[in-house]
């Protein structure tokens, strides 16, 4: 199992929206007949790899497999199906597959007399693809929040002017961030307010339209002709709603599995009222203004008792600044 | 000089409002023949202790100390006399005295063809007493600002309550630091609204009257018959003045040297604007309000520009917590 998340970890494996999957097929005598793992959409999956490195040796083998073996028919055939096609003895998998559309790969393996292990590593399977168990899991993207405040909590001054609170390095950060997500969120306040332009630079340097997470601006007012946001550097998508659950849904539909909402107040309270954040980035800048719009517009608490509680998950220095990684905590969880 | 440095911050050294001071009297073949520190207010200064420790043999000697002798006669004679009447030859000092009042010592000395050597491993010297450093340098105490806020900056929730944003670890540690100044301030705003008590605790026991800290309460209203610091478990002062130089001012001549200004909002506003935070200690709790009083109230700050900066000094996990420790920024420091 060891070498099989290995292979999933392949850094060549460009999965986009697929799960991270890595797969050995071991003789009986325990030696390795074939291995593979996910490339990416419209790539075989990681079984169908390893069962072609294999060929004929993968009668009465053992598929060692990160995931659950997928029973569902997309650009490729089911993986429970080629396994039994191929004489596959035995399969030792991680994660149990947490999507309704793929899973009973295992039952059918089962059903049709291949003894099937579950849960071996399954953590460590499940961390290959954390963005991808939570959108399946739950039906929505991940949701990260990530602001930029001075101690008291700002994010603008009283003038509205907001660049720049935080240094060079916090911002250089969160373009990294930027380009682990699928999309980056802000409402048109922010857009006609400060003009962001959203894509990911790397020292200075706009990275590929193809590499761009997809940039979203929600509200209802127009998006100006010559905002930045326009600019064709990234995929744009304005969506003229206030729901935040009707947002994230659209966002699934188009294979989003991690959002960075990047404010502003009104939207971050929308998505904090709505109980659709799941995590914060916070930076906080060693500056104090005493006026200026909060990081987070009314949400609809009214006492201690009710506020929003997170456990904090990573706290470090970057550049002069304090980043504050944290958790929402949810009933389920505590 | 070590050696002296060493002496002078002896555990059992209260010195209350004087400065920590080590000297070692040392022979013209280098054996220490006397050392001495300074115990504290109506106690001997360090070097008149070396002296009385040396007798006889002080004559000729090199004395070494980590402050410029005294040449001021308070509740005891000028150091410098002192040294002159004990026939020392040479004179070795560490920090020179920031005090006009008290400084001269070394003039003194070197005109009565002493030499002198000063500054001698001065910074070491000067951390012996930063706060009293401080406060005879500027004619005022070392304002720290100390603020339990959310994330997002608050207080207090949109229904007043504040009781608890922070952790039990974070509370338990502002009582220990509060044992080591000699002032806490609150507004009238904040006795009114939470009524707090102010004293130290110690594992949950109010720490004995005289090593308490003086209570301070600003503002016009009175302080409501039973409220919480009127109980005399420490000393309670109310200042009923808005300007914060004036309470800074009184407290001085109260021999205050380092106040923990702990709230509220408007009252640190006012300390903001005046100019008058030194530091800050800032627990920033992990949780989310989006309403209610933020920890700064308006101090005249319109854009990030004229954003008062600050420079981290440490940042630490304190129970569910973070503490922020900074500096205010200063033109004469950047
Ligand atoms: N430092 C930081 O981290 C940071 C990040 C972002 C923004 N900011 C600052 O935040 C300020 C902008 O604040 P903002 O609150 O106006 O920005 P916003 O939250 O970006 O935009 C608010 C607007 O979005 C629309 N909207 C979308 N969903 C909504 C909902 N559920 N409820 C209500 N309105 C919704 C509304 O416009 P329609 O009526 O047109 O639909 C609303 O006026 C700027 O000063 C900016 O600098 C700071
Ligand atoms: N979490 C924390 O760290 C923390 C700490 C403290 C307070 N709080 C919260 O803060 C809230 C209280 O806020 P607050 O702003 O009313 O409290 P405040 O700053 O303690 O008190 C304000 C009052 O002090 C007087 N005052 C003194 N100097 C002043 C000046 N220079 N300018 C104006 N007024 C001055 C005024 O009363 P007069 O007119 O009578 O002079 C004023 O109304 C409470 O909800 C409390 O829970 C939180």
């Amino acid at each position: 199992m060891r070498r099989a998340l290995a292979l999933a970890a392949s850094p060549d494996a460009r999965t986009g929206p697929n799960p991270r999957v890595g797969c050995v097929l071991l003789s009986p005598d325990g030696e390795v007949v074939g291995e593979g793992y996910h490339h990416g959409a419209g790539h075989p999956h990681a079984e169908v790899e390893a069962l072609r490195a294999a060929g004929g040796r993968a009668r009465g083998a053992t598929a060692v497999v990160t995931l659950e073996p997928c029973d569902h028919t997309g650009r490729t055939g089911p993986c429970s199906v080629a396994l039994l096609d191929a004489g596959v003895a035995r399969v030792v998998h991680g994660q149990s597959d947490p999507n309704p559309v793929a899973a009973g790969g295992a039952r059918r393996l089962a059903g049709a007399g291949v003894e099937v292990v579950g849960g071996v590593l399954a953590a460590e399977a499940e961390a290959l693809n954390p963005a991808w168990t939570f959108a399946v899991t739950h039906g929505r993207p991940f949701v990260t929040w990530k602001a930029a405040s001075t101690l008291d909590g700002r994010v603008a001054a009283a003038d509205g002017s907001s660049r720049w609170i935080t240094s060079a390095e916090a911002r250089a950060e969160v373009h990294r961030f930027r380009a682990g997500v699928d999309a980056v969120i802000v409402g048109i306040g922010t857009v006609l307010e400060d003009d962001p332009h959203l894509a990911v630079r790397r020292g200075g340097v706009v990275l590929p339209r193809e590499v761009q997470p997809l940039r979203v601006v929600v509200g209802r007012r127009d998006i100006p002709e010559r905002a930045r946001v326009l600019d064709g550097a990234a995929p744009t998508l304005q969506v003229r709603e206030h729901d935040p659950a009707t947002v994230l849904v659209a966002l699934r539909d188009l294979d989003v599995q991690h959002v960075l909402l990047e404010g502003g107040p009104t939207l971050a309270a929308a998505f904090v009222r709505a109980g659709l954040v799941d995590a914060v980035r916070w930076y906080v800048a060693p500056a104090l203004l005493g006026a200026g719009a909060s990081a987070l517009g009314s949400a609809g608490i009214n006492s201690i008792a009710d506020a929003l509680r997170l456990r904090i998950t990573e706290v470090a220095r970057v550049g002069d600044d304090v980043r504050i990684d944290a958790r929402v905590l949810r009933a389920e969880e505590d």
